[in-house]
C-alpha cells in the first residue's frame, strides 16, 4: 500500500536516499522535499529528487499523509513543533533518529491525538553526507527498526512499515530503551572509540601526521571511514544517547583492562582465545549478508573490478 | 635487478603473494617454497606457486641469494637458528614480519658474518590467511618499510629494496624502534581495540549475539573485519611490541577518557570539534591513494560493480 503524500523534512544522505527509493520503487504518489538550507533545495530541484521542494515546513507538511523527520536528533523537537499545528488530522509522522528514547521524548509532547508518531531507525548508512550522497538501494537487506509506543493505532504502524519493507528493509520493533542499548554497542561506541583512536594519532609528537596517513593500511584506515561520519549528527547521538552508551564504554574499558594486563603479563595463550573467538561474530554477520565476504572490503585486488554482494 | 635464487619460508598470505608476485614481475629466475606444514606445501604445488616446493628448510635454503622469513614472528628466532647453517656465503636474509625490533634481536645473532639480514614489513594485507589467500597485487602501492642496521651492506639492502620496489611497493626506511612506534598506533593498537569491542559485544547479557549481528551496520561490522585477522599472527604481535603498544593504549585511554567526560557533561562543543577534526586525516589518506573514497568501501550501492580505486 502506497502513500498519497508523502513529507520528507531534511534531505540529506538518509532523507534524499528516501526520496530517491520512494521514486524509484513506486512507495508515494507526490514527494514533498523541506529543507531549512535553501542550497540543499536547490540540489533537490536539480537533482529532481522530489515533486515538490520548500524550505517552508508548514506548506510542505500540509495534506501530507506521512511525515518523515530526517534531522540531526538534537533538533527533532523543534522541528517537531514547528510542523505540528500544519499536520493534517490522522497524518502519521516518523523519524530515521540513531537514538530512540530521547527523541519520542522529544517529539511526542508536540503532536495532536490524531497524529500517531512512529519512530524508526534505518540501521544503514555512510560516511557521506548531504543529497547528492543519497542513494535509492541504501536501505536495501538492512534492518529498519520501528518502536511504536504501546498502544499505537496498527494502521499507523503499519504505514510506515509498509514504506520501509517497500524500500528493501527488513522490519523489527522493539522498545526504544533497548534500541538505544543494542545501538550503543553496534554503533555509538564503535564511533567513539573510531573518532578517538583517530584524535589520538592526529595529536602525537612521536609519529607524524603523514607517517600515520601513509601507513594506515594497517588498521588504521578502516576506523578513519567512521571518524569522518558527520560531527553533528554524531554529536547529538552521544549527547542524547549519553546513559547507554556510558554504560557499554564501561564494559569495553573494563574488557581493555583485562587485555592490556593479558600483554602486560605476557599471557598468549588469553591474546589467542579472544582473538579466535572474535572470528565466529565475522562469520555470522558475512552470512546474514550485512557484509561481503571479499578480502579486505574488496578494495582493489586485481584489475577486475569488484562486484561486492550483499547476501 | 633480478634475483637468481629467492627462498620463501612461510607460504601464507603474504609469502603466498610474494611468490606470485616475483613470478608475475619476473624478480627471481627460481621460487623456492619452504613450509613445515605437509598440507601448505601440497597446495603451493597445486597452485603451481614455486618451482621448487619443500618442508625441509635446510634443503629449501640453500643455495639462495635471499631469503624472506614470512612466519609468525613469535617462531621466527626458531626458523633463523634452523636455516643459518645452511646459508650460503653472502646470502641475504629478510622478514616482513609487523614488529621490528624483537625481530632483530631474535634472528641476527644466529646468522653468519656474511649473511646481512635486512629486515622489512609491507604494510599489507587483508583479514584472510593461508597459501590460496594470496594476491601478486596485494603489495602494489603499499609501503614497505626497511629497518637496515645502520652499518649495513648496501647492496644487502639493495636487493631487498629492489624486490619490493618490484612488486610495486613504495620502499622507505626507518630505525626498528621508531617503525614498532608507528604501527603500534597505525595497526596495533586498531586491532587490539577491534578484537576488544567485538569481544565486548560478544559477552552482553541486555544484547543477544544475533541483535549484534543483525544491526552490526551501524558502524560495529568494520571492526569485525579486523578482528577476523589471524589469531596467532596478532597474539605475537603484542607480545613482541607490548611497550610501544601499552604506551599507545596509555595515550587512547587518555583520550577516551576525556571524552567520556564530554560526554557525560553534555560538552556539544568538544565532541563536534573533535568529530571535524578527524576528518581532515581520512581526507589525507584518501588523496595518498591509501584508500578509495567510495562511501561505505564501495559495498554493493547500485547494481553496477564498483571498481575501486587505489590511486
Amino acid at each position: 500500500m502506497s502513500v498519497e503524500r508523502l513529507a520528507i523534512v531534511g534531505l540529506g544522505l538518509i532523507g534524499s536516499s528516501i526520496a530517491r527509493g520512494a521514486r524509484t520503487y513506486g512507495l508515494a504518489n507526490t514527494i514533498v522535499a523541506i529543507d531549512r538550507d535553501p542550497g540543499v533545495i536547490e540540489r533537490v530541484r536539480a537533482l529532481g529528487l522530489a515533486n515538490l521542494a520548500t524550505t517552508d515546513a508548514a506548506e510542505g507538511v500540509r495534506g501530507a499523509d506521512l511525515v518523515i523527520l530526517c534531522v540531526p536528533v538534537g533538533a527533532i523537537g523543534t522541528v517537531a513543533e514547528a510542523i505540528a499545528p500544519h499536520l493534517k488530522p490522522g497524518a502519521v509522522v516518523s523519524d530515521v533518529g540513531s537514538v530512540k528514547a530521547a527523541v519520542v521524548a522529544a517529539v511526542s509532547p508536540h503532536l495532536a491525538e490524531t497524529n500517531v508518531f512512529v519512530p524508526a531507525h534505518p540501521v544503514a548508512g555512510t560516511e557521506y553526507s548531504g543529497p547528492d550522497s543519497g542513494f535509492s538501494t541504501l536501505f536495501s537487506n538492512r534492518w529498519c527498526i520501528l518502536t511504536p509506543p504501546e498502544a499505537a493505532d496498527e494502521a499507523a504502524v503499519e504505514r510506515v512499515r509498509a514504506l520501509w519493507q517497500g524500500l528493501g528493509a527488513i522490519v523489527e520493533t522493539m522498545s526504544p530503551e533497548h534500541h538505544d542499548l543494542v545501538l550503543a554497542i553496534t554503533s555509538h561506541v564503535p564511533h567513539l572509540i573510531a573518532y578517538n583512536i583517530v584524535g589520538t594519532a592526529a595529536d602525537l609528537e612521536e609519529v607524524t601526521q603523514s607517517e600515520v596517513i601513509k601507513f594506515s593500511a594497517g588498521g588504521f584506515r578502516d576506523f578513519t571511514r567512521i571518524a569522518a561520519s558527520d560531527p553533528t549528527m554524531w554529536r547529538d547521538i552521544f549527547l542524547t544517547n549519553r546513559e547507554a552508551v556510558l554504560e557499554m564504554l564501561g564494559r569495553f574499558n573494563e574488557d581493555l583492562s583485562a587485555l592490556s594486563r593479558a600483554i602486560r603479563w605476557g599471557d598468549g595463550e588469553a591474546l589467542h582465545e579472544l582473538f579466535t573467538r572474535t572470528r565466529a561474530i565475522r562469520r555470522g554477520i558475512v552470512a546474514m549478508g550485512q557484509e561481503t565476504a571479499e578480502a579486505d572490503f574488496g578494495r582493489a585486488r586485481n584489475a577486475a573490478p569488484s562486484a561486492p554482494v550483499q547476501g
